[in-house]
């Protein structure tokens, strides 16, 4: 079966964005005053065969762990379907 | 009233992804033989205040044709929740 992974990626709470700040500043600077936070992060579509949901979401955490993401400063979350 | 904004962007299917590619060459040496494609794209959450999830809703638009995105290569769908 082929699935489609759709893969969010952010930085944890924690972790400062400077380029969610930058983001910030510059919507001010265009007028848009009432934006009070930025976090900027990646999105991913993965498109995989796999012999069921399971073997597919297995696959989907070991790509985010081992590539993906990096686990330090990152966390994410995915959504599978059906392609 | 306070509102967080998830918008998604992802470059337009007839746009070439170099960045994903090299993320499937990348699966594939890691053995995930079975991905098939890989699209980059990126995810923002801006945080806001407007009166209502319209008015919010129109300076979503207007930050993503004015700064956020590139028409040209990319589109985006987002989400609005009250936060």
């Amino acid at each position: 079966m082929d699935f489609l992974a759709k893969i969010y990626i952010t930085l944890k709470e924690s972790v400062l964005d400077p380029q969610g700040t930058a983001v910030t500043h510059a919507l001010h600077t265009l007028h848009y005053r009432t934006v009070s936070d930025v976090r900027v992060g990646k999105y991913m579509e993965v498109t995989l065969s796999a012999a069921s949901t399971e073997e597919a979401s297995t696959l989907i955490r070991g790509m985010c762990d081992d590539l993906l993401t990096n686990p330090v400063i990152e966390k994410y979350t995915y959504e599978l379907v059906e392609a």
